[in-house]
């Protein structure tokens, strides 16, 4: 960490930090110029958290040097990690989950799985608990929707991933899926991280809508700090001021995670974009970026989806998509 | 609910959609314009969810008349709510609410609380369960840092509010204090404001950090349909490219939020800034703008504050503010 | 143009609206709704300009059913432009303009423009007038500059194009160049679009960095009305709160303006990044997702360019991205 | 500046940085950490403009300590600027500048002028050049409406101001107002600040819709560069996700401008908000956080209105919101 001293600061406030810094155990290196003092401080630098030493007086401010996420930075883990649902590999290569956002019957969750499986997906997802804005909207089937998926996954011979947003969930969910899912609106819900952090299965981590990318590392971390070591980053598009599509993907996301951790990278084109004609673009781009994979929004009729049809490809439109995408050949 | 169709849009496409309509019992009205046709729905919209009208073919787009959130809705409930927190009214006034970010230990808790008091504030906060961005951070004392606001309230006699994270904390809490808050990170939690809903208690909501009003209202009715009427909303800024402020404290959420709900609305500088200096200009352009009450971090030494000492104003600042307001005379 | 009432409009407010738009010689459509009342305004909304029904009495908000821009827009004009640039053609394929930020000195145009040139690089790019965000940085050589680019491209047989920032480096840029840019600063400088559209060559029009994609149009709009046809609209990134790059590469930007405009769209992923290090991975999106070229930071020497360094490729690295993109094979 | 190396950086890759920077003749302070190396550069950093040492070889970032905005920057001028536009001062006060969007004709103006008069305000604003979002909407009087303008403040005894747009509207203005104004759209027309900043008359610089504070002040650089020291700061809301205003009025502006310059901090309410109701609240608002002074629409008969008539103000809506400003009276 570097300190940087306002350039009025006297001689006082200068040794009052240095003071505070070497009361932590920690060693200094001044540098005064012209026009500022910097401190630079050498050692552990999570010896001064609590210390404040950023609003010492005389302070202008204080630059980390490092990152905070540890465990899944690639600086201390340079080997790309290939994380395993059922006996399909996420990482290094284009790993395509695909299925409805809800799970709604049990015709839809096997025409589904069935059809993105003919059309070569390798992952089936759907929904059994949704997170949804407002409290009259349709809010799953929970664990009924388990049993839809995990049956509609076994007769496509396809692993399964759902998306868990309580304790309860989540240990339900355990007993029925591959992979657990946590939702952009819970990416910071921290005791949620932890607890998936335990369950003994990968965890799928979607982006917050407005989390930056080391935000989004730190929450990786939570799970990883939790002991699990198999999560997969999900950019599904950031909000900003453009309304032609529900959240603006960040596609650049990809090569900025590809150089700051180890993990692997997917891409949901669906929620990103919000409508339909839109996704095979963005899942094309997607794998052109090196994405590690895609989550596609499918339903067998999304006419008559419960939840987000206006943003479901259709099955000869996921299949058209997948024939048309030369790293899946 | 409004539905338009495409320039091209052929008669079989606009009965189509028509039959839609009416299969759910629902009554039409067709205006054909020379560009355009639109087809109005008469009657309670919400039989359509689920009916996807808005991807039927020659369909353009389908534009809502009126709020999904109905409990929190002014139009439905033209008067104003107080919120009774302990013996303090929130709404119709100007109420202060202080305290420091974290609690730490008894004595700082002590003179935190009988400084805000003696300086006028009317509730004392503190966070007992921090959620964190990075897992290495203190995340605070849980019930045990609950039982020193308890017992530093009772000292200053003021009722305090404290932040929830989960359905433990939220149980544990209710124990101990007079509120409870809902944190930014949580603001889409739904099972959780479920749960606060149900808890008997007044609840504080935050404003997500990438939240429109619309959402933050739709969050506050899971509340409101729980059980609960008594809702505060905080506005806390929101996340936007400006860097020279951790947020952006969005002002102007006050007037709207008074002309789309009855409930109060207070506001949260210390969060908005980040910066302890432009904290006193946010809580008095706050209290001019109308709203219902601000909430401020305090500590009675920053400098060592465990968490959020920078933007903490001590207990001399605070009392300097306070007496700069003039409608708290 | 749909005019909707509020809830509580009563026949006096509905019949003002009705005469107001009656009395710019429109007809209606009223749709009376159990809630809300509708009024649909028939014929050519421009009629209702000046007019403010909006804000009459009881008037809840005025939808507009059709886009402002009609020069660019794909349901006036469905067939694809194809923009010509000396003998290059934008608009159904891959068209990849690459050349450094800013023209320096005579060596580094004639290095640059044939290193990309024998790559495969069909345009060569290079500014002479700079808008710098410091009136300290380096302005650009002006009408030099614009010497040196205009000998480069001819030495490598490219065409070539160069930003202009006002009236008078418009007019000396027609003197040299082939197709001129306006850059995202520039996007809303209305009247510099009005005399771009008057100069008689192509011209490249970039995104403002905040604009939405509806006003990016109407900004093409202007040039389109002011009877210059060739206009390619050059994504480059938006605003938003992410830090990891300059500005964020709203990759959907290109399937949207393919939905709405017949404009050929390429997109920079120089700027968007603002990272050497990940343009590659966006430029194989970009043209993943089917935008009809890029333009690309190339320098001879990026360690030593004055503008931009950090964010252009060298020769090599630009051959050997070049030589990974199938297309372009 | 600080140049911050790699990890893993050398000594080969440390010694080429020190060259780099002595070689242009400044001295470097070398600080090395456990994980990192830290170079201080000490001398004046403009020095190194062109070296593009932040792209060298094993160089993490190089974090710049100074602002590049100098003439209007606190630190140099600690004395704050007070502006005279006629015979009214802006700064150390609260000044109210008020008037209609656009210039439309002798009643109106001759209407409002003494109407805002008669209310307190101190400057006449009125528009005859307008940029506007589409090339079919109404685009000013220009010199007619600068002639109207101008009768209408002699006639209120008001000194007047009026946005500018070219180099053309520019000159042209000059001989009718008191000050100019750059609106948000122009901010970073470099050219036209320039020119402003020659043209003898104080100036309104607003801030583009997505400009940092930082980018602002370097743009109010600009204009102080070529000359003009009397340049008056105005936030006009920026662009974020929320849409229930038309922009999002950065409130917190006011205090952070403080803290970084000697200019003076006025807000405009009518555009941050683009909503009617909203206007008084947010003006009190920016009063009560030390803004200098609010410029506020207001239009005689905002319902006959030929623009922004839904953001604007009546006479009688003026004069309430006036006499609710404890500070005006």
């Amino acid at each position: 960490m570097i300190i940087i001293m306002k350039p009025n600061a006297g001689e006082k406030e200068i040794e009052n930090v240095v003071s505070i810094v070497r009361g932590k155990g920690l060693d200094v290196n001044l540098s005064q110029g012209k026009e500022v003092t910097v401190i630079g401080v050498i050692g552990d630098k999570t010896k001064l958290d609590g210390s404040n030493v950023e609003i010492a007086p005389g302070v202008e401010k204080a630059v980390p040097l490092t990152e905070s996420y540890k465990l899944c930075n690639i600086k201390f883990h340079p080997e790309p990690t290939v994380v395993r649902c059922g006996d399909v590999r996420i990482g290094g290569g284009a790993t395509v989950i695909a299925g409805p956002c809800a799970v709604e019957n049990e015709q839809q969750m096997l025409e589904t799985a069935r059809g993105v499986k003919a059309a070569g997906a390798h992952i089936l997802r759907g929904g059994a608990y949704k997170p949804r804005t407002s409290p009259y909207s349709f809010q799953g089937l929970k664990e009924e929707g388990l049993k839809l998926l995990r049956k509609a996954a076994d007769a496509a011979h396809m692993p399964c991933v759902t998306e868990v947003i309580d304790f309860d969930s989540l240990k339900t969910a355990c007993r029925y899926v591959d992979m657990l899912q946590i939702g952009a609106r819970n990416m910071q819900n921290f005791e949620l991280l932890k607890e998936a952090g335990h369950a003994g299965v990968p965890v799928v981590l979607k982006r917050g809508m407005s989390a930056t990318i080391e935000e989004w590392l730190n929450a990786a971390e939570y799970i990883l700090a939790s002991g699990c070591r198999e999560v997969v980053l999900c950019e599904r598009g950031i909000r900003t001021f453009e309304r032609s599509t529900r959240n603006t993907l960040d596609i650049a996301a990809v090569p900025v995670l590809k150089a700051k951790t180890h993990l692997p990278v997917i891409v949901d084109p669906s929620h990103a974009a919000g409508v339909r004609a839109y996704i095979p673009a963005l899942t094309r781009a997607a794998l052109a970026a090196d994405a590690d994979g895609v989550m596609i929004e499918v339903h067998n009729n999304p006419a008559c989806a419960l939840s987000d049809g206006d943003q479901s490809l259709d099955i000869a439109q996921f299949a058209d998509l997948m024939a048309s995408i030369p790293c899946l050949k």
